[in-house]
């Protein structure tokens, strides 16, 4: 492909083409067209908005600033590219085309910085809540998970539940919260079904003393994330899915800094009668795609 | 400006106006207009070869690599950017937007993650070589700073030069060298000029240890730059030039790994007869524009 657009930089179209024409013949066809896209599009908008060294610079600085803060417990790269909406629109493009022949599934939502992989396996019915504050209201979440294609129940399914906390932070961000509050494992029965106690989820702001922070400013962005719950369900033969669901009721709902809400993915909590644990009932079934 | 392109992505080209629409309204009209280009571009590109979340997550795992490992002596940010042409590129519409009324002036090139800005005043004629290796070849530089409008001689203009040993290192990054060796500031006389001793450049590669040599890796490229002395000048009522000369008969001229050779910026070093302390001669003469 030759770039034919006219530039307004004395270097001329040719230059775009050099830089992608310097990869090798061993380079891997797939990279090869990741690349010459990434770049043709990053020098278009050089181009486009006649980006200055002093400019690009700030860029840099704040791409070495978010690595430098990123550790096993916080990925700022990742959280700055949630805020221009880039996680969300490759997890839509990832699930898009890994179902693109099936319908009637649950659709995906990005997994965030703050998934764990070390989530302890918990028994149905159990809480995922061991700090629980005195402003939280505790919800009692149940269904089923069916195969998506022949509505059959699938036991033995794993479905993984993460929330921050009422403080609008996630258990590893806060010294006041024992190692895994509000995460579990939770494995299906013969009827497809699991449940467990969680907190009804409140809207939270992304931390506030990074690059990604100091973009939401910079653009007079609010901070915050809708109320939502975290979930990845795997079932042997089916496709992993990773989502979030919404409580519908949110303020922040059509306005998410990450961009994540899909209107599918809204739930309602209805009151809870009769259990002394719970003040909220969520109902919520799952339709995973099976694998390719 | 709405985006009209059509989409291979379920969320739709409202998606990408969703997100630049979430700037508020005191967000600085410069970075309303880069931000803007910058997320329509990157949405583009990840639509375009329909970019999956695993593909992302490599690139956000070398980010954060190039952040953490940075510091004050190495920019392995402003390298990743280096090597898919990005610094030549602003550098080049900076230069062009800065001069673009003027002629006959010296061209620009990119400053390079190396510049140290101590550099210490040294006298016309001495050498900025403190620990020359075996197989280095002095060089003498010398020539004349001009007003590129004018061509009158700028007395009392600073010219920072620096450069790598023949090991391909620059001292910050190389134990056996001195501090500031291969580094100096040069004042220029009544008459505009300037000279000193230095090694005639090598060609070395790029740290090879970081994201950006993982970049150039995958993408079946070389690693080195060619031969160069970066050069950076300054005058009262012009405007600071940053600059690389490149010797003309380098074999890395044509396909510098950085994409920052000129050809205006390839210079000859002839035989020096009757020196003896330098194989070389390099005559160099400097235009600047005034200041806007």
């Amino acid at each position: 492909m030759t770039t034919t657009t006219a530039t307004n930089h004395s270097l001329g179209p040719e230059f775009t083409q050099q830089v992608i024409d310097s990869m090798g013949p061993k380079t891997p066809e797939r990279l090869r067209e990741i690349m010459t896209s990434f770049i043709k599009h990053i020098h278009a908008f050089a181009d486009e908005v006649q980006l200055t060294s002093d400019e690009w610079m700030v860029g840099v600085n704040m791409m070495n600033w978010a690595g430098q803060m990123s550790n096993e417990k916080r990925n700022e790269g990742q959280l700055m590219c949630d805020v221009i909406g880039l996680e969300s629109l490759v997890d839509d493009i990832t699930f898009t085309a890994a179902t693109r022949s099936t319908n009637g599934l649950t659709a995906s939502a990005i997994l965030g910085p703050f998934y764990r992989e070390d989530h302890p396996i918990r028994e149905n019915g159990s809480t995922i809540s061991f700090n629980t504050p005195k402003d939280a209201q505790v919800a009692f979440m149940h269904g089923r998970v069916t195969d998506g294609k022949t509505g059959e129940p699938l036991a033995n399914a794993e479905i993984d539940v993460w929330q921050a906390s009422t403080n609008g932070l996630y258990e590893q961000q806060d010294p006041d919260q024992q190692d895994l509050n509000l995460r579990g494992k939770y494995i299906t029965d013969s009827d497809g079904c699991y449940s467990f106690y969680l907190l009804r989820p409140t809207p939270y702001p992304l931390p506030e003393d990074g690059p990604a922070a100091e973009m939401l400013r910079k653009m007079d962005r609010h901070f915050y994330r809708p109320a939502h719950i975290h979930l990845l369900v795997r079932s042997k033969g089916h496709r992993q899915l990773v989502t979030q669901i919404f409580d519908k009721d949110c303020k922040y709902l059509k306005n998410d800094t990450v961009f994540a809400v899909k209107e599918e993915l809204a739930v309602e909590f209805k009151p809870r009668k009769g259990d002394e644990k719970a003040d909220w009932d969520l109902e919520y079934n799952i339709a995973l795609a099976p694998s390719a």
